[in-house]
C-alpha cells in the first residue's frame, strides 16, 4: 500500500504529549521514522509500535541524512542545545537535511538558527493541543523559504488539517505568537467579564450562553469560559507555558519596537499568576482565580 | 390578518440608527405604535409610514396606558431624563405600564429607575448594531421580574432572535457590559496581535486567516480585524460609544469591588484613544492606530 508518506525517511526528536502522536501518524502515513527522546519510556513505546530509534541525536542525524528531522521540544535552550550543543544533531547533520521545529521558539532565536543550517528550517509551531496532535488536526503555522516550505508540506498535511505558510524563517513563529498573545488577553477578558457578573449576582453560566453568538464570542469565551463557570481548571494548557509564550511576545516586541501598556499588564498578571501565586501547573484559564 | 403583536398598544421613544427599524418591525408585527423623538424628522418617517405620533411624552404615556413603552436613548441621563424629567412620561405614566429600555444603561440607575416605576422595567440592552436591528435579529440580553419578562417576551422576540432573561432588573444590564468588556478588551488584544506580526514582518491579513478556527478565533478577530488589515476605521460601533460602555463598567466594578489592573488599562487606553486624541467618530477597531 502506498501512502502519502511512503519512501520518506523522517528523523522525530521529542517524543512528549504532542510528540508522540504526531510521530506515530508520519509512520502510520508510510514513513520510515526514526526516533530520539531524553527519557526511555517514550522511545521504547515507540519501538513497540514500529518506529525505529537512534541511540544518539549524532547518529540520529546519520540515519536521516539528506532527509526531514523534526523536532518537537519545550523551550528555546533544549532546541539549541539539542540541535547545536555538545552531542546534538549538527554533529552529524547532512548539509541537505531539513529541520522542521513544531516548537514554540523565539523568533530571533529561530532566525539565528535557520542561519546555521544554511537556511533549511522550517519553523512550524502547532495550536490545538494533544486533542488535536492526536486526532492530526492541529493549526500549523508555517516559516520557511519557498522550496523548503514545499519539502516539509506533505508532511505537515499529516499531522494538520490547516497548514499556513506565512513567509521566511521566523514568521510561523511570529504568527503563533500573534495567536498566543490574543489567547492570554482574551482569557484575561473573559475572567473579568464572568466575576464581574457573579459579583453583580449574576449566574455566569448564563451570562455565557447570552455572549454565545455575539460580538463578544470566541473560543476562549466556549471552552475557557465553560472552564471558569464550572472551576474546572486542570490542564489542558498550562499556564506554565502560557508565561513562557507571553515572555516571548514580550522578546519580540521589544526587538521590533512595538510599545503596549496592555502587554506590559499581561505580562505582569501571568508573573504574578504563575510565578509569585505558583500556579504553573493549572490550565490558563485559571487565571480567572485573580479575580476570585 | 392576525400577527404576533395583534392588539398590542405600544409606545416606542428613541427613533435612532437602531431605535427607528426596530419601532417599525413592532409595527410590521400588528402592533399599534405611538412614537415620540425628540427631533422632527424620524418622527415624520415613522408617520409615513403608518406608525403614530404623540405631541409630548406625557402624551404618549396617557395615550399607551397600561401597555408597553420602549425607549432606545443613548446615555443614562437622557434615559432619566425622558422618563423622570420636567415633561418626561412619568407625568402620564399609568400604575401599570411596562417600560422596556434598550439601550445600555448603567446597573445603579437601571435599579433605581425599576424602583422607581414600581418594579415594572425590563432592561433590555441589545447587541448586533444597526444590522441587527435592521434585520430583527438582535440578541438581546433581559433583566426584570418573570411576570414582566414575560409580557416583554412577545415584543423582544420581534426585533430579537436570541432573547435571553438573565435575572431581575439590572441583570440585563450587567451582561451587555460583561459583553462590552470582553469586546474593548479583545478589539486591543486583536490590534496588537496584528500589528505585531506587521512590526515582525509578517502580513497581517495572513496571520488573520491563519489564525481563523484556532484558539484565538473570535467575532472580533473576523469582523474586526478584517477592519483593522484593510485600515478601515469608518464606523460601525462609534469609538465615542465605545469609550461611554468602559466607564460603566469601571462604574459597576467599583460598585461590587471588581479590582482588575487589566481594567484599568482598558479604561486608560479609551480615554486616551477617544477623548486626548479625537477618534471618537471612528469605529471601535480603529484603537488599533495606538500601535501605529
Amino acid at each position: 500500500m502506498t501512502t502519502a508518506l511512503t519512501g520518506h525517511k523522517i528523523g522525530f526528536v521529542g517524543l512528549g504529549n504532542m510528540g508522540a502522536p504526531m510521530a506515530r501518524h508520519l509512520h502510520a502515513a508510510g514513513a520510515e521514522v526514526t526516533v530520539w527522546n531524553r527519557s526511555e519510556g517514550p522511545a521504547e513505546t515507540a519501538v513497540a509500535d514500529g518506529l525505529k530509534r537512534a541511540d544518539s541525536l549524532p547518529a540520529l542525524a546519520e540515519e536521516i541524512a539528506d532527509g526531514v528531522i523534526c523536532v518537537n521540544l519545550t523551550v528555546t535552550e533544549v532546541v539549541e542545545s539539542v540541535v547545536f550543543g555538545k552531542g546534538g544533531l549538527s554533529e552529524k547533520l547532512h548539509e541537505d537535511a531539513l529541520i522542521i521545529d513544531f516548537g514554540t521558539t523565539g523568533v530571533p532565536a529561530t532566525k539565528q538558527f535557520a542561519e546555521r543550517v544554511g537556511g533549511n528550517w522550517v519553523d512550524a509551531p502547532v495550536s490545538g493541543g494533544q486533542v488535536g496532535a492526536e486526532a492530526a488536526n492541529l493549526t500549523i503555522m508555517a516559516g520557511g523559504t519557498d522550496a523548503n516550505f514545499s519539502r516539509a508540506k506533505p508532511i505537515l498535511e499529516v499531522v494538520g488539517e490547516k497548514v499556513t505558510h506565512l513567509g521566511p524563517p521566523g514568521s510561523g513563529q511570529v504568527t503563533k505568537l500573534a495567536n498566543q498573545l490574543i489567547v492570554a488577553q482574551t482569557i484575561d477578558a473573559v475572567a473579568q467579564a464572568l466575576r464581574l457578573a457573579e459579583l453583580a449576582g449574576v449566574d455566569s453560566g448564563k451570562v455565557r450562553e447570552a455572549l454565545r453568538g455575539g460580538f463578544a464570542d470566541s473560543r476562549i469565551l466556549d471552552l475557557h469560559g465553560d472552564r471558569m463557570v464550572r472551576r474546572n481548571f486542570e490542564p489542558g494548557g498550562r499556564s506554565t507555558w502560557q508565561l513562557k509564550d507571553v515572555r516571548l511576545i514580550c522578546e519580540l516586541a521589544e526587538s521590533i519596537g512595538l510599545e503596549s501598556p496592555t502587554l506590559q499588564n499581561c505580562r505582569a498578571m501571568w508573573e504574578k499568576f504563575v510565578v509569585e501565586d505558583g500556579n504553573g501547573d493549572l490550565d490558563h484559564s485559571g487565571l480567572f482565580r485573580v479575580y476570585e
